[in-house]
């Protein structure tokens, strides 16, 4: 992508939220990494409704995220792997997860004190 | 958020990208970070349309990534800080900008080489 193409400040960052900035694309990093290859289990995996799904695979594998690869002949049937640059996202993930831990989660029951208890 | 209640896995990733999973809340916690406070700074930094920005920004603010703050009191005019949640989400796009170095950037002009140059 050309930085020049993008709105706003050019960016490494927002370029690559261009191609994987969307709540999907990097759940479906997130199953496939987990060893996730086949289409039912990414599905499963990441809750994404099925359509939404096939979109977002077919433009991962564009973008160099992942590879498809045909694993029977007949009936012809692909699963999807982690390119070097799919793999290389595995840090981006950790860092939300990390975030997510400490920000986005409500803690379990018993960690929250109940008022007057 | 329970994470119970995210489709797919249970995981603090997809309750992060619950939160903060698109283009455009990440693209606003950079430009904050890189002192743009007030709306129509946000705005030229992100390039995000106008009202997809006001929408975002209030969910931020509720999210606790952003807090607004009243900066002129006639007229109302409020700025936008981070939070220490918002300052948390720095290594995350830290991250991302690394990965869109490295695979989402078309090489500048003369960093390509030219067969038979």
């Amino acid at each position: 992508m050309d930085l020049a193409d993008l709105p706003g400040r050019r960016c490494p960052a927002a370029a690559a939220l261009e191609l994987v900035g969307d709540r999907w694309s990097l759940l479906v990093v997130r199953e496939v990494n987990f060893g996730a290859h086949r289409f039912t289990r990414i599905q499963e995996g990441t809750g994404a409704p099925r359509d939404r799904l096939a979109a977002r695979l077919k433009l991962l594998v564009e973008a160099g995220v992942l590879r498809r690869e045909r694993y029977c002949e007949a009936p012809e049937r692909y699963d999807y792997h982690l390119t070097e640059a799919g793999q290389e996202l595995v840090p981006v993930l950790q860092a939300l997860r990390a975030w997510g831990e400490r920000w986005a989660c409500t803690p379990g029951p018993g960690t929250t004190p109940t008022p007057g208890a």
